[in-house]
């Protein structure tokens, strides 16, 4: 692969939409810096798309382009090879592909690492490659680096994070705007923050892909993303928002997770997404529009935030050809990097228990849907009490038009989730309550 | 350097202070961690400081701990010196014996580096070592990592940061308080938030020499900690955190470059330290405490933020044993690590000329300091108008006790920082103003 006589190292690209669109200008505008920073120059070489007739506005004058991605990955003249066509079959294909020809990958596919992350790392190791991937969490934001490097000398105790812009624009515009979910989501969609099929997004499925390969990197634990309790944002309405800020909180979509070590010094991972109210004063609830962020607490730096756009065709590029000036500096020297590509050593990157999710305890706001008639708070009350869940305060919002339904908010004190969860299949069977009972987690200390 | 064999890296330590005793904790209480992500671990073999009496609280046992830093350097058995004796003359001359003994160096000076780092560097090069200083900038937040690897495929167009912990606490508490500078000033010395000495924090001073660092990275600029404008924050008053919440603002000491390409697309850099008044819902703004952060702007990525302790002795550990985990890798590969440490290649670190101080535009508050009669305002609003500098609101403030000196407020709308020095130079002879006027530069765009 090293041939330390080559004026450039070569690249490949498999995937021209978006992103891949976004790289190409990048090496292209940015190639006098790029230059500058490493001392030799990145070439595009090759690009492989199944579509290569759309003009997507980039000179690819002098670059081969075709429809074959074997025939990219064979291509001698390709040291890197970038894989953007996400999915996962045929992505993964073409990866094991290129490392098993030794060829260096560069991917996003957060999906696919999170699912089979294991295995592509194992064989990249194997044949002494790396496969690079910041551009998979947070976009632009160089999280992993930062992980992997940077607060590698810390225990890492949690990991709280902004991880998809697509739903935290709609939640800023529904704080904003007042209107209803469906209302934000269409104009996100008319806009372009949002897919026409918005579930990998709104449904918090995207976050957990990016949280299990974060916990994974603060832990050293397995990549456990089918095990990760995922909760999305259909379920939220105006009220809430309201409620929220007269409690001194802002609603975020966060992928959180925390390290616990028990009196036998066993780690234990507590590990979920799902809407939570954080005190309107923290950073993290600064985080607006399609922003992202990840705060990340270790014992020794504290806490640390690291912010900035977590999609788009420029900030995911820039990540991307970040990855390849560090592959490149690496192929000059005759090898795969020396960093471990989840932060920890293969061997030390071990299945660590999960905190079952009743075991949780926090803080939490309660939304029942209940009939408007006397002595409904009692009922509501006695529910939460048998089980234990104490009550904060409770509030009947004004301005409610009266009818058969109203809302009632409650603020528990700390509860386990598990009797929480008992006291609202409890009160959902109230023939009071007209609708499953909304709850969002509050994280309070942020 | 190299020893494939050893289990382990050594690594010396000169300077057992605050920072140095954190170096100390965290290589023996994070050795697991630091082993699972290296594959090996970092053994302290020697520590050097003036003071062998003094309890640490840490335990040396099996280190060699006497006053002899040049027999530090000189063992065989230390791969790595650290050097956090701070200062200017001995701790330069320990580095450069370090290098010139083919060892590398941790660091984390600025105001060494800011001032010699280009003679340092060049001999650290030529010597194949590394120099590394993460820790110098921004404390435990891996900024000067980010900039040199997570970003480095942007131009990046600028940096604004709050660098120092000690003016940010002093400022915050300000604010909560509504105390004077010197009474807030001296609680922040009692809880050991400021030095005896504050001059190097409250002036700017320290500020500046991390600016001078993050400017050559970003820009790949020769370091210019001399020409950097720099003002602290002794003028300010509570009256001045008042009007900035009444405006939407927040005051913060920022530390701000901005590269500027003229028509000809020739570079120039624009570079300064002084308090600012910036948006109040802006990310830099929710920056409290002696916390530090650092936006910096790409063309590709666009805003990024980082965001942590800026000092202390766990957090600044916490870099110094990042860059140490770093350096041990090297080593094991035998040789100095891949990436310029200034972030470009020696090469393409040039002199860019500086946008004098005069040239820059933006809108200003002022605090005049005036004579309680009648005619007043007419005199200012002259003097500005005079110069050319528009006025986009005055104010007087409420509750003022009667006297013979009054505060008013201007805000203006953008001038040139040369037309207002010219009109405050005019402002500050008149027989109505009886104190030099106060500037808080607004930045906007944050």
């Amino acid at each position: 692969m090293a041939d330390e006589r080559k004026e450039t190292v070569g690249v490949g690209l498999i995937g021209l939409g978006v992103i891949g669109t976004g790289v190409v200008k990048v090496l292209s505008r940015n190639a006098d810096v790029i230059e500058q920073r490493l001392g030799f120059g990145l070439r595009l070489v090759r690009v492989a798309d199944l579509d290569i007739e759309t003009d997507r506005g980039v000179d690819l004058d002098g670059i081969h382009f075709d429809r074959d991605a074997s025939a990219l990955i064979a291509d001698p003249s390709v040291d890197i090879v970038i894989e953007l066509i996400g999915g996962y079959d045929v992505a993964k294909g073409f990866i094991l592909e290129a490392v098993a020809k030794g060829k260096h990958v560069v991917t996003a596919n957060k999906a696919l690492l999170a699912l089979y992350g294991k295995e592509i790392f194992a064989l990249a190791a194997e044949a002494n490659v790396d496969v690079a991937f910041e551009a998979a969490v947070g976009g632009g934001i160089p999280i992993l680096r930062s992980l992997r490097e940077g607060l590698a000398a810390n225990h890492i105790s949690s990991v709280h994070g902004i991880l998809n812009g697509t739903t935290n624009y709609v939640l800023t515009e529904m704080e904003r705007t007042e209107e209803d979910f469906e209302v934000v989501l269409k104009r996100a969609q008319e806009l372009g923050y949002a897919e026409v099929d918005p579930t990998f997004d709104v449904d918090g499925i995207d976050a957990a892909h990016k949280l299990a390969l974060l916990t994974a990197m603060a832990f050293g634990a397995e990549l456990t993303y089918k095990e990760i309790p995922t909760e999305g944002i259909r379920g939220l309405a105006p009220i809430d928002f309201e409620m929220a800020r007269e409690f001194g909180y802002r609603i975020k979509l966060l992928g959180i997770a925390k390290c616990r070590r028990d009196r036998g010094g066993n780690e234990r991972i507590e590990v979920r997404v799902h809407p939570t109210m954080i005190p309107a004063g923290s950073m993290l609830a600064s985080v607006d529009a399609a922003m992202n962020a990840i705060e990340v607490r270790g014992d020794a730096v504290g806490p640390t935030l690291y912010y900035g756009a977590g999609a788009g065709e420029m900030p995911t590029a820039s990540a991307v050809v970040a990855d390849l000036m560090e592959i490149a500096r690496e192929i000059r020297r005759g090898g795969a990097g020396p960093v471990a590509p989840l932060s920890y050593m293969p061997d030390h990157l071990i299945a660590k228990p999960l905190v079952p999710l009743g075991e949780l305890r926090g803080r939490s706001y309660l939304r029942f849907t209940a009939a408007d008639r006397p002595g409904v708070l009692a009922h509501l009350a006695g529910a939460l009490g048998d089980q234990g869940v104490g009550i904060e305060s409770v509030v009947q919002p004004r301005g409610v038009e009266p009818g058969a339904c109203v809302p009632v908010i409650v603020l528990t004190h700390p509860a386990d989730e598990e009797a929480l969860r008992r006291a609202l299949e409890e009160v959902d069977r109230l023939a009071d309550v007209m609708a499953p009972t909304l709850v969002i987690r509050i994280e309070e200390d942020l």
